[in-house]
This record gives C-alpha cells, sequence and structure tokens, in this order.
C-alpha cells in the first residue's frame, strides 16, 4: 500500500473539489443576493485546507500509484468528497441540516442517487438548489472516469471485459497518468452534452437556471431537482421527451459515445450488443407501461404515453425523475418499474443499478446452463456480437450478482429490523444500491421521516451501488492490506 | 424422446400410486368409521384405471429409457401424481374440496411444501388427515429418489457433484434399473427413520394415530400436521425437542445417512463439508433468534430456548411445523428465518430451498472473486473438504443462483399484479418455492384466503422448487423436443 501517494490524490482532489463544488454557487449566491455567500467560504475554506494539508506533507512523494491503490482511492474519493461536500448544507444560514442529513444530502448527490431529505425545496435559497445539482454533475464526472477508466483495469464484476476499449493509452500501470488522458477524452462528451441538454430545456421553457441546474441532474443520471414536484413541476410534454431522449444517451457507455463521436458514425450504437439490449429492454418496458396505465384508465391516451415512457426511462436508467405519481400505478407497475431499476443503465455511464452488460451475460449463461443439461458433452461458448466472452469474465460476473444479492437481502433485514415498512425498506435499499432515488411509499417522494440510523445504512448502500460493491469489499479483506 | 418409454413408466406409477397412496387411508376410515371408504375407492379406481389404460397401450415398449427423458418423466410424476392425489379431497362425502384447492393441497402434500388451503384440520376425517400426511410421505420418497439418484445423473444446477456418491451402479446409462437400484437403498433408510421417529413421538405423548401422522411429515420435511396449531397444539417440549433431531436429520444428504449406515460411522458426518455447513448455519441462526427472543422480552428463558431453536430448525429445514406465532417476533427475525428457507437443507435431503451445497460454493466463489481481484494473475481454486470443484459445476450453481432469483422475481410480481400484499406476496413465493410451506402475514397459517388464480401459481411455485427449476425449463426448450 502507497500510503503517501494516496494521500497526495486525495489532498489534490480536495483542493480541486473544494473550488469546483463551493466557487460557482457563491456566484449564483452572489447573483440571487440570497445570502448563503458566507457558508459557501466556510466549506470551501476548511475544505482546501485539509486538502492543502494532506498535500503538504505528501507531495514529495515519488511514490507511482498502481493499479492495486485504485480500490482505496476511489473509495476514497467518493466517502471523502461526501463528507466535505456535506458542509454548506450544514452551515447553510437559511435552512441548515441536521448532521446526518447534511451527509445524506452529499452522499446522495456525489453518488448521483438523488434521494433527497429536504422537503419544500422551491423555496430553497438559489444557490443551495445549485450546489445539489452541480454535485451530482460532478459526482457523473467521476462515475465516467471510474466506469470507462478504472472499474475496467481493476476488472470488477467483468467490467475487464471492457478493458481494451477505454480512451487513451492502456499499456502503462502508472494509473494517474492515464486516467487524466482517459477522463479528459470522455469529460468533453459529458460536458457537450450537458450544454446541449441544458440549451434545450431553456428554448422549452425552463428558466435559464432550472435548464442548468436540470441538465447538470439529467446527463448524470442524478434525479435531484429543483422543485418537489421533480419533473412534474414543468407539466410540459416537449420538456420530458428532451428529458427521456438525454436520460437515454447519459444511459449509453460514454466510451462508446466517445467512439462513435471520433468515427461520426451512429452505427457504432447500433452495432454495440449491450446498447441494443438496453435499448429493447426500456422499449419493452415502456410499450408494457403504456399499455397497461391506458388499458386501465389510469390516463388518456396521451398522458398514458407520456407518462408511461418517462417513468420507464426515468427509473430504469436509475435517473429517478417523476412526473407523476407512479406508485399508484396499477398492476405492479411500481414494483416492475423498480426491477428494471436494478437492471440498470449501460456499464461506463453515469447510470446505476446491475448494469445492462452484466444481465446480458446472465441470461446467456443461464441459457447456455439449460443447454448444457441437454446435451452434456457439447462446448458451448457464450458470445457478445461476433466475440466470445472469456469463461472469467462470466465468473466475475457471477460473483458480482451473488454479492449484490447478498448485499441487498442484509441491507434489507437491517431496515425491517430499524422498523421501516416492507415495501418502504425493500424499495429504500433498491433505490439506494441502484442509485436511482425515489422508493414507494414511505421513501416515494423524500427520504425525510425515516430514522437516522437508517439513513446512515443508506448512505452505506449508495456508496456500494456506485462503487460496484466490490471496490468496498476488497477493503475489508485482511489480503488486500498485506505486504 | 421416447415417449412409448415415458407413458409406460407414467402409467406404472400411477397404478403403483393409486394403491399405495389410496389403500392406507381406506383401511384408517374403517377403522375410524369416518365414512370416507367410497371417496377413496372412487379415487382408487380412476387412478388406476388411467395408469392401466396407459400401460396396456405402452407395454410391449422395448425402448430404453436415456437419461435426457429423465428430465420428462421426473416432471411428469410430480404433475401427474398431483393431480391424480387431488381425487379423495375432491370426492370426500364430509369435507369435499374446490378443484383448485384440492389441487392445491396434493401439489401441496406430494411436492411436500406443507402449505394448506384446509382450515379446521382438527375436525377433519380420520383418514383425510392420515391421506395428506402420507402424501408428504410418499412425495418424500420420491424426492430422495429423485435428489440422490436422478439430479446428480441429469447434472442440475450443479448436482453432477454428486454424481459418483450415489449409491448403486452408476456406469449404465439406462435410467431404470440404476434408480430402483438406488432408490430401493435410500428407502430403507428412509423408512427406518420414519419408524423410529414415530416411536419417539408415540413415547413422548403423542396418540399413536398423531405419532405415525407426524413422523411422515417430519421425515418428509414437509410440516403438514393433524391440527390447526401444527407442533403447538402438543404443548410439549419434548416432542418439540424430538421433532427438531429428526427434522435435523431428515436434512442431511440421505446418500450420507447410507454410507454412515453401511460404515457405521459418525464421522462420515463431521467430515462431510455440507453437513458441517449446514450445522453452523443452524446453531447461528438459533442462537442468534433465541437471544433476541430473550433479551426482547418476548419470552422466558426456556421458551425463548425451546421456540428459537425449534422455529429456527423447523423454517431452516423448510419442514414448516410451528410451535409459536413467530411472524410477530421482533427486530425483522420473521424475515431472517425466511433467509434461511432459501438456503434450505442439503442437497439429497428431502428439504426445499436452494441447498445448503449451493449457497456454501457461492460463497467460496465470491470469496475467489474477491482474492482475485487482489491478485489478478493467482492461479486459485474452489475445494470442498480436500477436492477441488471443477469450474464446470461451480457455472452450474450459478445458473441455478440466477434463475432462482429470477424466477422469484417474476413471481413476486404476478402475485402483486393479483392483489396480494407485499410481505403474503413475497413470503408466499418464497414458502411454495423452497417448499417451506407457511408463509407471513396472509399466508401465516393458511392458504385458504388467497384468489383461485394465485393459489394455481403457487402450485407451480411449488413444482419449480420441486424440480429444482431446470427440470422444468429444460422442457420448454425447442432444443429439447428436437431430434
Ligand atoms: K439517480
Ligand atoms: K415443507
Amino acid at each position: 500500500m502507497h500510503i503517501s501517494i494516496v494521500a497526495k490524490i486525495v489532498g489534490v482532489l480536495l483542493m480541486l473539489f473544494s473550488m469546483l463544488a463551493n466557487l460557482p454557487s457563491i456566484l449564483v449566491s452572489f447573483i440571487y443576493g440570497d445570502g448563503e455567500v458566507s457558508s459557501f467560504l466556510t466549506s470551501l475554506m476548511i475544505t482546501f485546507g485539509v486538502g492543502f494539508g494532506l498535500w503538504v506533507f505528501t507531495w514529495r512523494s515519488r511514490q507511482e500509484m498502481r493499479t492495486r491503490d485504485g480500490f482505496l482511492v476511489v473509495t476514497l474519493f467518493w466517502t471523502v468528497l461526501s463528507i466535505f461536500g456535506a458542509l454548506p448544507f450544514l452551515f447553510s444560514t437559511n435552512t441548515p441540516l441536521s448532521v446526518t442529513d447534511a451527509v445524506f444530502e452529499s452522499f446522495s448527490g456525489l453518488t448521483t442517487t438523488g434521494a433527497t431529505v429536504i422537503t419544500g425545496l422551491d423555496f430553497l435559497p438559489k444557490s443551495i438548489l445549485f450546489y445539489r445539482q452541480q454535485l451530482q454533475w460532478l459526482g457523473g464526472m467521476g462515475i465516467v472516469a471510474l466506469a470507462v477508466a478504472v472499474l475496467p483495469m481493476l476488472g470488477i464484476g467483468g467490467m475487464q471485459l471492457y478493458r481494451a476499449e477505454s480512451p487513451g493509452p492502456v499499456k502503462n500501470d502508472n494509473l494517474v497518468p492515464r486516467l487524466a488522458e482517459t477522463a479528459k477524452a470522455l469529460w468533453y462528451i459529458y460536458m457537450g452534452l450537458t450544454a446541449v441538454c441544458a440549451l434545450a430545456y431553456w428554448a422549452a421553457g425552463m428558466t435559464l437556471f432550472d435548464a442548468i441546474c436540470h441538465s447538470f441532474s439529467t446527463v448524470a443520471i442524478g434525479g435531484f431537482s429543483t422543485h418537489d414536484a421533480s419533473m412534474g413541476y414543468f407539466n410540459s410534454d416537449i420538456i420530458n421527451m428532451i428529458a427521456v431522449f438525454f436520460m437515454f444517451l447519459a444511459g449509453v457507455n460514454f466510451a462508446l459515445h466517445f467512439t462513435a463521436w471520433q468515427r461520426r458514425s451512429v452505427s457504432q450504437y447500433l452495432r454495440d450488443p449491450e446498447t441494443r439490449f438496453y435499448a429493447s429492454i426500456l422499449l419493452a418496458i415502456a410499450v408494457f407501461t403504456v399499455l397497461v396505465l391506458y388499458l386501465t384508465e389510469t390516463y388518456n391516451a396521451q398522458n398514458a404515453f407520456v407518462h408511461g415512457i418517462f417513468q420507464t426511462v426515468s427509473i430504469a436508467t436509475t435517473t429517478g425523475f417523476t412526473t407523476a405519481d407512479f406508485n399508484s400505478w396499477p398492476l405492479a407497475l411500481p414494483y416492475l418499474l423498480i426491477y428494471a431499476s436494478i437492471i440498470g443503465a449501460c456499464a461506463g455511464s453515469t447510470g446505476g443499478g446491475m448494469k445492462v452488460i452484466r444481465i446480458l451475460l446472465i441470461f446467456k449463461q443461464g441459457f447456455r446452463e439449460v443447454k448444457r443439461l441437454i446435451h452434456p458433452n457439447a462446448v458451448i461458448t457464450v458470445k457478445l456480437g461476433r466475440t466470445m466472452v472469456p469463461d472469467r469474465v462470466i465468473e466475475s460476473v457471477w460473483g458480482f450478482f451473488a454479492v449484490y444479492v447478498l448485499v441487498y437481502l442484509v441491507l434489507l433485514i437491517v431496515l425491517l429490523a430499524l422498523d421501516l415498512e416492507v415495501v418502504t425498506a425493500f424499495s429504500a435499499v433498491g433505490a439506494s444500491l441502484n442509485n436511482l432515488g425515489p422508493g414507494l411509499e414511505g421513501v416515494a417522494s423524500n427520504y425525510a421521516d425515516i430514522g437516522n440510523t437508517a439513513k446512515w445504512v443508506l448512505c452505506l448502500a449508495m456508496l456500494l451501488g456506485r462503487l460496484e460493491i466490490f471496490t468496498l469489499l476488497v477493503l475489508f479483506m485482511p489480503m488486500f492490506w498485506r505486504r
């Protein structure tokens, strides 16, 4: 373990984060005169100070960071930044939160979960609102780098499959330059998508402030909104369809966006088995949902179409925006959507859930098992497009699946023991572990009413989800710390 | 596909079943003069007639049955016998059931699930009570043969691991003689256990009738009782502990019982990794449950001990007897026990659930994945005791796990769409798919109050559980029927 290089990186990250997160909010507070300048300034100074402290003691370190250190850095990235990200909520002059609530809101923001403990969003200071949205956007940048560049290298849950696909140099075992190179390429796309999305929202009738804020949480698949009614506030079919379009895009592998952009070719998407499966799942669930909503006369044709498609894409990609009270939809539709969020978005996107590629591989392997029962001696391979998938990758996916189910069950029973209602507990675990945001019943619109201990458990769940469980799990193995 | 040999076997099975199931009940009805003789006689004649009809048309068949035909025979065994086993409930002069209820009760009996739609068991004719218990016992005999002899040959869900262990000749590809040989050896043990269990119950104070009836459902891990209060009726700590002992034994691999008996050596059990894991799980859950019951002052020390141990073993082995209203136990204990039933008993036992060996292998493989993340280039093997487990077996176990989770989720959403309450639906699926019996809330004491469609769905769940899902799944593959 190279503690000094890890500390140096965290120090630099904190200094960077202190400015990226707080400076724009200070500007917003200044523009709107909402009296929160000092809260952000205090947060900035504390965060910068701690980061600088770490850096001062370690900047001479000439250690190289190695692949294995990645587990620790990634975990620290989200925990440390989430903790310091909570400061403005604590220090807010108008609407200070308790420690638990501030940390919950910050974890929920940076992991792009989008669960909130705040009610009365519409009356919050503009700068705090902006800060929340921006936390998600920064979290999304972290995820893109994590999912496209780091996880494939670490080999978590079959993600070594994507090792060759990351843009940037791959041969080097020194994590930092490789990561920086890859991340830069992807962030251009990320920022481009955000800008286009914001312009589209603005053109469709949002205020500039809301357009920017919602573009942040759309492209980050975050789901935070500046209004309690979420996207439903705007009551505009055009805005809803713009959101659907950008949520869909943000749920696609960013490495694929990169290749498609480089080669100026949409056929890249059509040829990718994961993207095709992703689109098919969304289409199938959307059609079913729209039909049920229409046939059960929950809505008229137009509303069934818009709300059905919007909620399907929003929940299945794990964005978590709402336009309708989908909790009360008939025929177990709420559960169907929660299931969809377990599948989640594509690997390498800003979305959560188990990731489409893993579900695809599990299906293919399950199908292979059935074939093997009928033809015990046949050699049957699992293929993605024309490429054979190594058994090693499939084993990793299984491992991920088993651990995911186990973690889900353990978190569920902990929440039940904390006296949450079953549906609330089941959906809260799902919404946190899949980085979705809204759950059902007791956590349908916000997480204000659940106990403090439960909130901390859910923070852990959001972190586990974002770190694809294994990153955190590895740190608890004595083997990791040896030598 | 060898249809004529399959039809011949089903014919013979039906003729055999018609007598085994109905003749003893006729005797019981005669002894107690409860007026049900004609119901059983009618059932016997119809069942025998259909069986004879099948046999007459096919007895000349000289086809050999091959391994692959096993999937069909095993599926038909449980479906056809369960359908004909429903006849006495339909024809009962005193307490006739509807078609749905009769079929449900019969499926629940023969699959040794033990879920009942009947209330007022204590007032039922003795012969009908006896018939129910006996259905479970016969089902248990079927499961022992299935689990020890057939599943390893078919290679379902990693069970090929046990291929070498089945007593009897193994080289032959002709299913029938091999199965008969193996089954005979195991049935002696099964019958011996039943006899000793019945004597113990009798000596502890049950009536001879109740002792025999409950020995049937104990050794079969069935859980049917002749009283609405289940084992709680007897209100005897000694009877409860006898039940715990025999449920525990019935949850062990019968092939292991066979070897232990042959070599007259208890050390066989201690050396078996699955049995050790099984005992450890039960011990851990029992200790936790007893402690929680005592510390929360749910019971005094003695009752916490007895009820805690009894319910843990009863639910975790998937027997499903109850002595206490464990539904209302504090701190999510009911869910913990339902989780335990998902693990279930050992492979090759009469118990249900996913089977201990699979959980053990999933843990070991999960642990291997974590190790592999830390040491990507190390060759790490999975071992059971001193034996290396082939990757092929582990892949099958993963396949089983994934399909199990998928089937659970699909059945759950179907029941939710049929408007069952969440806890009721969740536990009913678990209780059926794991062949456990009692669920929580709406299906805690019986299944009388749920809709007819839901009952048919649960019949399917019981069947899927008993057939380890894949047996049935294979039949739906066009590939299976080809050539
Ligand atoms: K989200
Ligand atoms: K049972």
